[in-house]
């Protein structure tokens, strides 16, 4: 096998923005056919039901559904599922939900009013979603830890019914997964995917109910579908590929900063690892361990498609402007191996989880932490933030104006409703004078 | 003139779900002629830059800008379009600003962690928008409350630099409302407007900084252009038609509910005013009254098309059951103008607002109550909230785990990561044990 050459940028060189923005562009331009597709599964599921979910999972899925019934999951084959899981992973999956839900806890927002002197009453009421809906891919892509963290932030928010699809494709059920969605405390499971299993839950059918917001991960015709079905449902983030930026002072070992990079490296060819550091000999130990520990990677290919083609090594002078440049490219997940990681932390603004200190491994926080896996990527941490409780709450202000508040409030609302035309407006706050 | 006939719905009828679906339904699909245009005007702002602008403002908008210095406006015009405002509205704009500004301070998120036994902390780190956009439509539709809407909450929230576009149509400003961007405390000003500008404001020009998100009510062409660049920065919601939702016992002035229905209606012919009660005889006067009070109007034509195209009285049997209307309907601005509005407000899951109530008109909110009046629409309060604070911070994920926390977690995020075939994940886990 050839060695792999990691890219180097420097920040000290004049081209540094341009060939830094070159490496982070991601196209994530629709599939015009796809979107077409998409469109397609949607009207049929909309116009047939059920009979349209049957006829898709028996063609994608290669099942053999004949009724509607079929398309549920018992709550007893869930149970199952969890009872007959080894101890090992029993106990691994029931503490790593002990632990997201802690955390989770402390997200719950909660509602507040405040009286003021003329006896109006302002505030705001916080309420649960009616029903969440969410997607857990099939196959190999189906991941337990993936449905703890969907599953979990919704149920600690009071959502009424949770209600998890999951393909079988032909007819194979994952039991980790139906384990997870057993402890998790998810209410109901039907085995449908696709955008067929968006459209059902965005649009209900005779057995699927229709639910407010979708959430979870799924492929190219998942995240269609999800886009698609914005506004008759909320949805989640459309997740782009996983990302790594670890800032290093070079104290760390550097098989462990090499394997960490590789961490996100096996997502997928697509998955982008950088490393920063101030010190460009560790650059070429981490290079080294990195070409050491390749060849023994199960996923070997995977991990040097996306090194060679979306990784980078960034030589900064000082740690400092390593937070900068973080800020800049405002990555999914950024480690801060160094010796003060709270230094460093408080100069960072946008990111979606900041892991700190060389004990925490990023794959720590993706399974048992405590804070969610699914966070902002490409960039989007500039502005969103990590899936929460507060994802499956909303707010609704609360204004009661005693008759004295309106009388007041209700002079200022005429002079600025007539400053705009709108007499209706401030005919009825006159009303109140 | 021919008297309005209320479209008459009644909740025991068998056939009211599907009249009352029929009522609410409305297309919000894309034009894709519009769609078109909007991505040939994004592609051409990205390409040209400012010279795009130009020309762009000068075409559409008949100005005569020959340079981009010209795009914007000194912060001394905004003072003196402050200094320059009849002394009634520069109160009520300042003291509409300062009841917004202090309910906006109780939405402000705070940073939170917390110290597990062996030393690891986890935590959530708050962090305002970099820079934040606020579109502001001209011409007619340009409101100065909609300034103070907008702009306070992201400077409560500490964004960076608060940057405001607005188009001047035949060179035209509107005083108030940069009176209103100067109190609000508005960074900078650009006199530039529709696609061209949501384009500027998402990707910079030469003259125009890009921004993080970009908030604010537009036209057609706005709005599309907003969802076409959201990925690139975030957006705010996308507006539907105006909503009001009255529940009403039947004790109120029915000239007051019939204003209160007007005050939507006069927004445009789409918008919605929905009146329920469980008195029938009420529902006639208030019927009555809208008849009286149109022929004022300013705007009744559009008060009729409204009123008689999308307005609806729907008789229930008690209070109780039109609060599960209501949750069905999920308005934007729910009124409930009754003798004991908590015990009802208790009831209600899914509104923007709940104005409780006979003496607080929705027009008080819409002004200078305090809470904000950029509110989700179109049933989409079943799982978004108003505009707020929260809109303009972001949260971060810290972990920060001791060398023993790290070696426990690591155990078992090993034994998760295996069950998903992830052995770099697991391996990088094992490292820290």
């Amino acid at each position: 096998m050839t060695a792999i050459n990691m890219l180097r940028l420097d920040n000290s060189n004049p081209d540094f923005e341009r060939d830094l923005q070159q490496r982070l562009a991601w196209d994530a331009s629709d599939d015009l056919d796809i979107h077409q597709r998409v469109l397609e599964i949607i009207a049929n599921v909309r116009k047939s039901g059920d009979q349209a979910l049957i006829d898709y999972s028996n063609r994608f899925d290669r099942t053999d559904f004949k009724a509607a019934a079929e398309l549920e999951l018992s709550p007893a084959a869930l149970k199952q599922a969890w009872d007959s899981l080894p101890e090992a992973q029993a106990q691994a999956l029931q503490t790593a939900a002990e632990r997201v839900r802690s955390y989770a806890e402390h997200q719950k927002m909660q509602s507040w009013q405040f009286t003021e002197a003329d006896g109006t009453v302002l505030g705001q009421k916080v309420t649960p979603l009616d029903k969440a809906g969410l997607y857990v891919p099939g196959g190999k892509a189906s991941y337990p830890s993936s449905v703890l963290m969907n599953a979990i932030p919704a149920k600690v928010a009071g959502v009424g019914e949770l209600i998890m699809v999951v393909p079988t494709p032909d007819g194979e059920t994952n039991a980790m997964v139906l384990a997870a969605a057993y402890i998790a405390g998810v209410d109901r499971v039907f085995t449908i995917g696709g955008a067929q299993a968006v459209a059902a839950l965005a649009y209900g059918t005779e057995t699927i109910p229709a639910v407010d917001k979708i959430v979870g991960p799924g492929n190219i015709y998942v995240a269609t579908a999800k886009k698609l079905v914005f506004g008759q449902v909320g949805i989640d983030m459309i997740a782009g590929p996983s990302e790594i930026l670890i800032i290093c002072d070079g104290q760390t070992n550097p098989d462990w900063i090499a394997m960490d990079l590789f961490s996100q490296a096996e997502h997928d060819e697509n998955a982008q690892s950088i490393l920063i550091s101030d010190n460009a000999e560790f650059l070429d130990q981490v290079e080294a361990s990195i070409n050491k520990l390749l060849p023994d990677m199960e996923r070997a290919d995977i991990i040097r498609a996306s090194m060679t083609g979306r990784g980078a090594f960034i030589k900064v002078n000082n740690l400092s402007e390593a937070t900068e440049v973080a800020n800049r490219i405002a990555p999914e997940h950024l480690e801060l191996s160094v010796a003060d990681p709270e230094a460093l932390a408080a100069q960072i603004r946008n990111a979606g989880a900041i892991f700190m200190g060389r004990y925490t491994a990023e794959a720590l926080g993706d399974y048992c932490a405590g804070p969610n896996h699914v966070l902002p990527t490409s960039s989007t941490a500039r502005y969103s933030s990590p899936l929460g409780v507060y994802d499956f709450q909303k707010r609704s202000s609360l204004i009661n104006c005693s008759a004295a508040g309106a009388s007041e409030l209700g002079k200022i609302a005429s002079v600025l409703a007539r400053g705009e035309s709108l007499t209706a407006h401030a005919r009825s706050a006159e009303y109140r004078i």
